[in-house]
């Protein structure tokens, strides 16, 4: 038997978060045959992490026949290198410093282990599985707790000289604007466009508009869920605070589109879920902004992927990749 | 003989500006062997520019051998499309509308024929030939009349889905800020950075502070040139007309950075005369709005090519890099 069996090459996709690491057992159709999940936060050293998912990767290794069958293993995580293999100074796990962890890993479970931060592998798997399938031009944009990206240009994604390409939720949108509550940045996309963002923009225009539904909520419960509910309901400043975010994207937007002129771009996370009350001033302000010879081209998609098995997709998809 | 000698393998290089063409034969160390111009405001029509052009080439084609010895023509000109060879909507030239030029070249000169705006044919001829020898990642920045760019990542060019990417003169530094004489945005980096702007702000600070330099020169003779006589001089408001100018250029910069994490940043034309009165608060303001992952690694350079052949030089690197 010489031939291979492609239904039968499966690779395990890690997504690693702050609080929790999700796994799974993937093929080449971007099938997830197999799921599991341990806590990050648990494991204070990394040998430790490694070896208690180890232990829960095995008896899958083993149910799906000889470890050959696993064409390697693929790692989504904050601040990871894909040319050096390592993540470093990830301000949300527990590993500090530089810690190489596709070395680790390869001693441990005796697979090619490649890494890339997690912006990069939900692209990846957007690519290979989801709507970006076909495109050899876009851009991922992750709205979550932070906002992060993966940009694929000429179908390949864009490392950089040093592998840390594709921040975007770092750059500048008003320069001289909101101090970002980490970095200490002014006026990046992050501080307006992710969940946090939205939070810190909510509570300003619930303070300053007490007529506001947002009042009648407690102050900590204001997050982009609750003025989403109050959106719903028609209240104007709710629906101002999406507006306001989206337009800061939408400029961010122009200004990428400008950057690599991708055929989309593709949003991604929980911000994501008020559709059109931040789609559409997205949509708005990117068109104005951009010169004419770019306007109406660029496809601005929610993505595709079922979120609890994107970030495995893309972490898997970065094995078949290569 | 089946051995080939590299050294009589040449290529045509053109850089087509709105009032003159250059065009010039180049070998493969990048030495301009011989050269020439015409008008290309003379030419209404393309055609005749192309007879004209074939003309004055005929001759070098001649000297230099047989035909078979030219590998190609590459051309640098304004809103070319590399992917379609045609030039596009240029404002700056006498030929409207969609202009299928590397097919009326390739039938005049029976050689294949590659275009590409000129700002990635200098980032070519800098990868080639020039400052970026050997870089992979990096990004051109064109800082003339107008603020071009072409980048570099993985050691090609970014054309993006339609062959338009890297208009990076056009990313908004300033929302809602100077309005841009042509397009109409507002607050672009070419309404700041390019000579044209520089002008715009050294009239402003002339008229708001009378005891500069500047005001002893005639409002038409304000540009570049000579703010940068007065700068030379020691006058403040002119220093100031270029670190503002600098700070908008770094300012954009960083954003750039965190797209594609260069390995460096080249910087080519007239404005760079004015030397460190810009590149100093430039590289101050590209460092302060970096993620500090990005900090001093990324080289911010000047051109190492005459500017006389470089746009000849990278146009003719089009013809190699294919």
């Amino acid at each position: 038997m010489s031939l291979i069996d492609l239904s039968k090459q499966v690779a395990l996709g890690i997504d690693i978060g702050g609080t929790n690491t999700k796994f799974g057992v993937v093929n080449h159709r971007g099938e997830v045959l197999e799921k599991g999940n341990l806590r990050t936060d648990e494991y204070e050293k990394v040998e430790d992490f490694i070896d208690a998912l180890y232990e829960q990767v095995k008896p899958l290794i083993e149910k799906y026949g000889t470890e050959t069958n696993f064409d390697g293993i693929g790692v989504g995580a904050p601040n990871a290198n894909y040319y050096k293999g390592t993540i470093e100074q990830a301000p949300n796990l527990p590993w500090k410093g530089l810690v190489p962890f596709s070395e680790l890993m390869n001693a441990k479970f005796n697979l090619p282990c490649t890494i890339t931060n997690d912006a990069n592998a939900a692209a990846l798997g957007e690519m290979l599985f989801g709507a970006a399938r076909g495109m050899k031009d876009f851009i991922m944009i992750t709205l979550g707790t932070g906002v992060g990206s993966g940009i694929i240009s000429n179908g390949s994604l864009i490392y950089g000289h040093d592998g840390f390409a594709g921040e975007l939720g770092h750059t500048i949108v008003k320069p001289g604007g909101r101090k970002h509550w980490s970095t200490g940045s002014e006026g990046s996309l992050e501080a307006y466009a992710s969940a946090t963002g939205i939070a810190i923009t909510a509570k300003k225009m619930r303070a300053e508009f007490p007529e506001s539904m947002l009042s009648q909520y407690p102050e900590e419960s204001i997050n982009s869920k609750t003025v989403h509910e109050c959106a719903l309901k028609g209240d104007l400043i709710a629906i101002e605070v999406f507006r306001y975010t989206g337009q800061k994207l939408g400029e961010a937007l122009a200004n990428f589109v400008m950057f690599s002129s991708p055929e989309a771009i593709l949003l991604f996370g929980g911000v994501i879920k008020a559709g059109d009350f931040i789609l559409k001033p997205a949509k708005l302000h990117m068109e104005r902004n951009l010169l004419p010879i770019f306007r109406n081209k660029v496809k601005l998609v929610f993505s595709e992927l079922d979120e609890a098995d994107a970030a495995i997709l893309g972490a898997s998809a970065l094995v078949w990749e290569k």
